[in-house]
């Protein structure tokens, strides 16, 4: 979470710190084990990451950075170094990376590809994970700054009930006559991307609600019911289980 | 000594950690009490120093690193995030702060006094040193990394008498029958510098010196004759000193 402090004006160190604690606490809730994930936080952990950083910033110049960033003369030198902070986890260990992430970080990975051979190490493999869509609609990325624009997993069931319905984008039509004639479009509408991304695993129960949408036979309210319901129960279960999360975060934080 | 890392191409943060033990050494034999003294290493301390450089670097942008050091596109992003790191020491006490060094670090130290308000800190308050001539003349600036223009502190009686006779920039006369006839110039005399700077802390003694060089009564195989017996005298001591320091080094190094 550091990015977020170099990028906002306003986030101290402090909150980020705190941010990357709470996200491990989801990570910890969906099974994650100890013995196999260690969680790093770039200001605690400067000490390994440091040195690693440091050979690769020396084999980064500015233009490489605006290139691959579009970074400008008014970019602070922090935001500058990062990527290296970024990249050096994936050496801490000598052994060969798998990094999953959001594709929006696919630049930071390219660099670390780039200079790996110039540090003698194996070059990361990559694997991109595509954005979720903001509730706003399909062009934004669900982000932890906008907060109608996102479902945070300590939310709880009233605001997650009052956020799809006011604010999920739809892919329905102005009133009910309408879409009953011309149906909606599943493709846009985000309540039904987010059961196929994530609360729907059965695919023929998917496909149904698809058919039914598109066909004007699922009316959006209808949609968003089971949006809501699926998610509530999610985070019914997930919400305890992160609580109980909070006695094992130190067990997966990385020790120097 | 990180600077050099970033600056030379084949310098590795080993060989600058143990250059960082090695002049700590130089303080300790100087007379620099551990409680008085605190040693930090920059990637020794990160710990400490890189919550700090941080407030720093986020208030720094590539356009003030480039008008005040000068850097490039093609400056790598360590060096260009380095200012933050060499302002960090600052600040580990609340409280004023005075630093004494080369004047040729002043642009880090002029950036570190126009952030420290913006973090709520107070200025540092500046002390700038002369640096000290290079042997090969008044113009370069003595530097660890050319060795025939430097005196090391390791040096043995035999090397400075050998660096002094063969390198030491003489402002006497092309032969014999010349100087004594013109006279020698002790302002661009490095030998007689050195005695100004360091060896020689009798003012009227360091008269008496000039006034026959520049008479052409003293000659420069005779002044350099002087400098050499005071450097190894002092050597004799001081490396004696140092080898005794080493056992207290761990006393003087910054824990985080």
């Amino acid at each position: 979470d550091d990015e977020k402090f170099w990028s906002k004006k306003d986030m101290t160190l402090e909150k980020t710190s705190k941010f990357a604690l709470e996200n491990a606490l989801d990570f910890i809730a969906l099974g994650f084990k100890p013995e196999n994930t260690k969680i790093i936080i770039d200001t605690k952990n400067i000490k390994t990451l440091y040195p690693i950083a440091a050979q690769f910033a020396k084999r980064i110049n500015f233009s490489n950075t605006k290139a691959v960033f579009g970074f400008e003369n008014e970019t602070n030198i922090g935001m500058i170094f990062y990527t290296s902070l970024q990249s050096a986890p994936c050496f801490i260990e000598d052994m060969p990376v798998l990094i999953p992430f959001g594709v929006d970080q696919d630049p930071h990975f390219r660099i670390t590809r780039d200079i790996a051979p110039k540090i003698n190490k194996p070059k990361p493999a990559l694997i991109h994970n595509i954005m979720i869509p903001a509730l706003g609609g399909p062009k934004g990325k669900m982000s932890a700054s906008n907060e109608n624009e996102t479902i945070y997993t300590t939310d709880s069931p009233e605001v997650v009930k009052k956020k799809i319905n006011k604010y999920a984008f739809s892919g329905g039509q102005p009133d009910i006559e309408e879409h009953r004639k011309k149906g909606g479009n599943p493709d846009i509408d985000v309540s039904f991307q987010y059961l196929r991304i994530f609360f729907e695993p059965d695919d023929k129960k998917l496909q149904q609600i698809h058919d039914d949408y598109k066909s004007g036979k699922m009316l959006t309210g209808e949609l968003k019911e089971i949006l809501i319901e699926k998610i509530n129960k999610f985070l019914a279960i997930h919400q305890q289980k992160r609580e109980d999360a909070r006695s094992q975060l130190d067990e997966f934080l990385f020790k120097d």
